[in-house]
């Protein structure tokens, strides 16, 4: 019983997850989570499901086309449902449209330092992959309006450099590029504008969307896309028929209900970047304005990212260190509560000291 | 902004899963769902998880690797937690599987008819499928031993014919076959034995396991793999990072420890289909016994399949009908309620009469 995988995939590493520390005392701010409790819709819509009574959702496939999630999305973003695809979080949303584009003779293009997942997903789908890397401004690199790749990812509010980059610039993109062009806003709810105004325009983009990020539903995993039509009817021949539980489904309608909350969410994780970031540069660290719910800071000369990363741990604060080359000298930090902050803040004016 | 996408996915067809019907009196067995509730220990489970005090349950990525769940399957089946990989449905365990093994020089191959999600895994791969035809004695076909196929799959019990194929046998085939076996072991929960025991001996076997039909629980998508250590590595590699949300990762574990409850509704399903196996003969209709949780009969000469089909519709019976050549005189039934199987052998007594 001799047997082989394609050899990509014996050749190829999976993806290492942000490290998952539990217990009462740790602060866990490795993984851009967000700090905040989901809206209170969101439990009672769990809570709803969890009676007896509704033993037909469990006993039953859930909703193909994630119908209830789907109206409130248009609603909000005024985009038409079909127009609009879920996923099991804005992973699957990825590997969808990396499904639908690349192959050995399809290549994908992305700037380069951004999400770690993009060069797997490539791995996995055995496509040739076109880095590029940012230049000092983290504008788009010019490189990357003329690849001929199927698809194009950027990340935007890139991370982790929590860098921003106009709707007008990448409008420009969008038309210079020859395939698909996939905006990863995952972070999108912490920066200045967004894309969703490009749909209108341009029929080759793909918006992503995830609920982890500014709706504190990474335990839940729900992602979405905006698009086009045609976009749209690919992607959803390559899903799975029934992609997302029944339970996910019901959580991320409350909670995208609520605006309100998320909201004062938002705000609340916006203030303390500008706490954090400001006690960061007293401290010697530079960092540049972040646009997203983490900072990326390049630790003072006189330190090394993986000392200071190590005396954190050891104060149980975890925070992401990559050890690669390009941010070796950088660490990340996703922006927690005022509270958690605070520790933050103390735990590194000692190291510091 | 001209662009395309895969020629495959450009062809392709995406899955029609089956229809969704809704309401109080519908009557719908078209999707080998459970009729009966899910344990008591499920909606305690998710009632708990729905608690503010578990915001942080929501706020943070799921468990990778899902321990609770494991800890229980790896008792269960006496199968180490490093052999058991899960997915968000036994779907993307299938996906899982074809991405390890499959593209345009690593073919598929499987008997048919049997489950019609198989083809389009391939169309999305793009990879070659080689299908052979069952045999009337729906044994394994002696040509599926001698294939080149990268990933060989058996759908045992098969869908949609009910049919089971001994261990034993496909201990044989495992030896035969040049890749990787997948034993889709969807329904073995209503068969007479299953394949787990050949662990022990073949390195080649992927023996998938899903919640959605012995466990009542297709709402909350949750399947698994009982494998060797080689092909749970490599299923590792190509998983999304974190596939299935806490909900369904809770909700799995509380149903599979309680085999009292799934035993009691196993017990109650097999009853009922040697009930309505007996009528449906009494009517006319040609069915061999079912090793599943659904029927797969040939409609009487007088009648079509087409015609019983739509009657039973008008109804507010839903059943499964397949519009292809080699089915066209079937239909497959679920296994319903006590009172669901009573309405149906009404609603065909009057439309046979």
């Amino acid at each position: 019983m001799s047997y082989n995988f394609r050899e990509n995939i014996e050749k190829m590493q999976g993806y290492v997850p942000g490290f998952q520390p539990t217990g009462p005392d740790v602060i866990k701010i490795n993984s851009n989570e967000n700090p905040c409790s989901p809206a209170p819709g969101v439990f009672q819509a769990l809570a709803n499901l969890a009676n007896p009574a509704n033993a037909g959702k469990f006993q039953k496939y859930p909703p193909v086309m994630w119908d209830d999630f789907r109206k409130v999305a248009s609603k909000l973003h005024d985009v038409p449902e079909e127009q609009i695809i879920c996923g099991n979080g804005g992973d699957e949303i990825l590997t969808m449209l990396v499904r639908c584009c690349c192959d050995e003779n399809r290549p994908m293009a992305y700037p380069v330092p951004t999400y770690t997942l993009y060069p797997i997903l490539a791995d996995i789908q055995n496509c040739p992959v076109i880095e590029i890397p940012f230049e000092e401004d983290f504008d788009i690199p010019k490189a990357l309006f003329e690849t001929d790749a199927a698809l194009t990812i950027l990340c935007n509010p890139n991370a982790p450099t929590g860098t921003f980059v106009t709707p007008t610039k990448i409008a420009e993109l969008a038309k210079a590029v020859k395939g698909v062009l996939l905006i990863d806003e995952a972070y999108a709810d912490f920066a200045p504008d967004n894309c969703l105004k490009l749909l209108q325009t341009c029929d080759n983009i793909a918006i992503l969307r995830s609920m982890s990020k500014g709706y504190s539903l990474a335990g839940m995993r729900f992602g979405y896309c905006l698009t086009s039509p045609r976009i749209a009817k690919a992607m959803t021949k390559v899903k799975d028929s029934y992609n997302i539980n029944i339970a996910a489904q019901v959580a991320a309608t409350a909670a995208l209900k609520d605006q309100k909350h998320f909201q004062a969410n938002r705000d609340l994780i916006i203030t303390q970047r500008a706490r954090v970031t400001n006690v960061l540069r007293e401290l010697g660290f530079k960092l540049s304005d972040s646009n997203t719910n983490f900072l990326l800071a390049t630790v003072p000369a006189a330190t090394t990212a993986a000392d200071i990363f190590e005396k954190l741990t050891e104060k149980n604060i975890y925070i992401r260190y990559f050890n690669t080359p390009e941010l070796a000298d950088k660490l990340r930090i996703s922006i927690g509560t005022d509270q958690q902050n605070t520790k933050l803040i103390e735990a590194l004016q000692e190291i510091l000291k």
